[in-house]
């Protein structure tokens, strides 16, 4: 089952109402920015809309508005940026997982859970395709809009820094500045601030920071206690996914998190020619060439061997061993 | 005394030879990136032309060329990236530093010691600068210009983070892309991996990170023992210039450094509304508007003091004491 065209997508929301906006659990700023561009989008063309949202981070919480919160019935669900319906936080997923009218996303590993689809892989970020949409419906790209597109794309491409970053999305982004976004603000504090928290948090996961498969691959074991520890929300700890692949030398980067629940998490980061969708889909999970993740068992260690294994054996494969 | 057109600027490259090329001491990524990228538009102009350039990161040594260390007599200096000739290396200085032709550049604190001075403070890097000459004057961006280009202009917006990055920035940086320029790659390389060096001097470095003016200024005094504790060259530490003005709260970053030579150096990060260029400016330095830096003397601690106490007037006169 493909995905259908931007005229379809467009035209499938002129015709929906009293929608309900739902993004992926553990929202990134991708998650939270295209929701709510396509809040104000919906509104602008003067539909009845709300969204669903928990786990903010900190960082990105300026993008929340109070009046998206209402309590209408809802008609129609629209999710954005979600690859699987498994990705829905669990209330959501039980109670509309099954009857999702259009999801709008940019996973290659997209699943085709909803009744329609409008899925563009080689966009950075749902919010690129968004502004896509938006462009083809003649929607108003606001001062606010454009600042909920640029955190989304700015975020998926840790700042314009990763492989999927293609002149397109640059172009994007500079649209988005012209129509008022104060890029400089957003970005010193989504990327450039630390809180004293999580500083001392960064400090002890560096120090727990083990390299293995001959240097090839580095592992992060963050446990629940570790968070109670440096006194911060894990919601807030997103950054510290991008550590392990730092290390020189490392062609895959693992991040093993425990919920609060005791289940582990895992978020793998590659480096050409080491695909991280297909390493984290052998544990029933998904995500992006370069960037993927799964949900793992209640063993944290155990969960990380095994995973190993599977990036040893994709390592030989290319010859890296 | 005004800078000059582009128009002026090309007829100038086009009417002289037997060029030398120089950027500032301790280069960065956007000294290296315009000097080699010039350099290969006047090899293709078919001029005679070289470069001298010392202490390159590491991380930098890839873009340099040898054939371009030939030792020709010289007819004309070009420089390039360079606000004021005291920022020339000493012995080029000594010799050149009366007789520039021509200076390419984007500080507006630029002190016009050329003869002639093409700069535009509104480009984020002198590399921005440069595409705009070259496409003026019809030069083929080849990939390796291409990729000389975008690392200066990624460079000296921290991958396009920083407040000098404007709408023309980002669509420069999406043509350098459409040339062939790898940029998840050069990314990855420049900005997204860490020697075990270099982690072990990041955290000797965060160690000794000081806060003072009620939380709104962070201090780094980096010694040439830290260096030395790490294993590692000053040159390979440019990033750490970025961590200060990283904690939550803080308006004013200063990372000081001490030469090889006992002498102190000052690189000075801000926020809206604190201007790195005029506190950095009353010790004879100079830069941008977040991001300056200046000579300071032997006494590193005493130094510090001298800088601080120009951020708590400043933070004063914005009414943020």
């Amino acid at each position: 089952m493909n995905g259908i065209s931007l005229q379809r997508a467009w035209q499938i929301l002129t015709e929906i109402d009293d929608i309900l906006i739902l993004a992926h659990a553990n929202p990134d700023g991708d998650a939270v920015g295209s929701m709510f561009a396509l809040y104000l989008a919906l509104r602008q063309m003067g539909k009845n809309v709300r969204c669903e949202i928990s786990d903010v981070p900190e960082s990105l919480r300026f993008l929340l508005r109070q009046e998206a919160f209402g309590s209408f019935p809802v008609k129609n669900v629209v999710t954005v940026d979600v690859g699987d319906k498994k990705l829905l936080n669990e209330p959501f997923r039980q109670r509309y997982g099954e009857d999702v009218r259009l999801n709008i996303d940019h996973h290659g590993t997209n699943v085709r859970f909803a009744r329609e689809t409008l899925v563009d892989p080689t966009a950075a970020a749902a919010s690129e395709l968004l502004y896509d949409l938006f462009r083809f419906g003649g929607i108003t790209v606001t001062k606010e809009i454009a600042e909920c597109l640029y955190v989304g794309v700015s975020t998926d491409t840790g700042c314009f820094r990763y492989a999927n970053t293609t002149a397109k999305t640059l172009r994007v982004a500079a649209d988005l500045l012209e129509c008022g976004v104060d890029n400089g603000s957003l970005n010193t504090d989504i990327f450039e601030t630390k809180t004293p928290q999580y500083v001392a948090f960064e400090r002890a996961a560096i120090n727990r920071l083990r390299l293995c498969l001959g240097g090839k691959c580095a592992v992060l074991i963050i446990t629940h206690k570790m968070y109670e520890d440096a006194d911060i929300r894990e919601a807030d700890t997103q950054g510290i996914n991008a550590l392990p692949r730092m290390i020189a030398g490392v062609y895959a980067g693992v991040t093993v998190k425990e919920r609060e629940d005791g289940v582990f998490h895992a978020s793998v980061r590659t480096k050409e020619p080491i695909n991280a969708a297909q390493i984290c889909a052998r544990f029933g999970g998904g995500g992006h060439k370069y960037a993927a993740g799964c949900e793992l068992g209640t063993d944290g260690e155990a969960a990380a061997e095994a995973l190993i294994s599977v990036v040893a054996e994709k390592l030989s494969e290319a010859g890296l061993n």
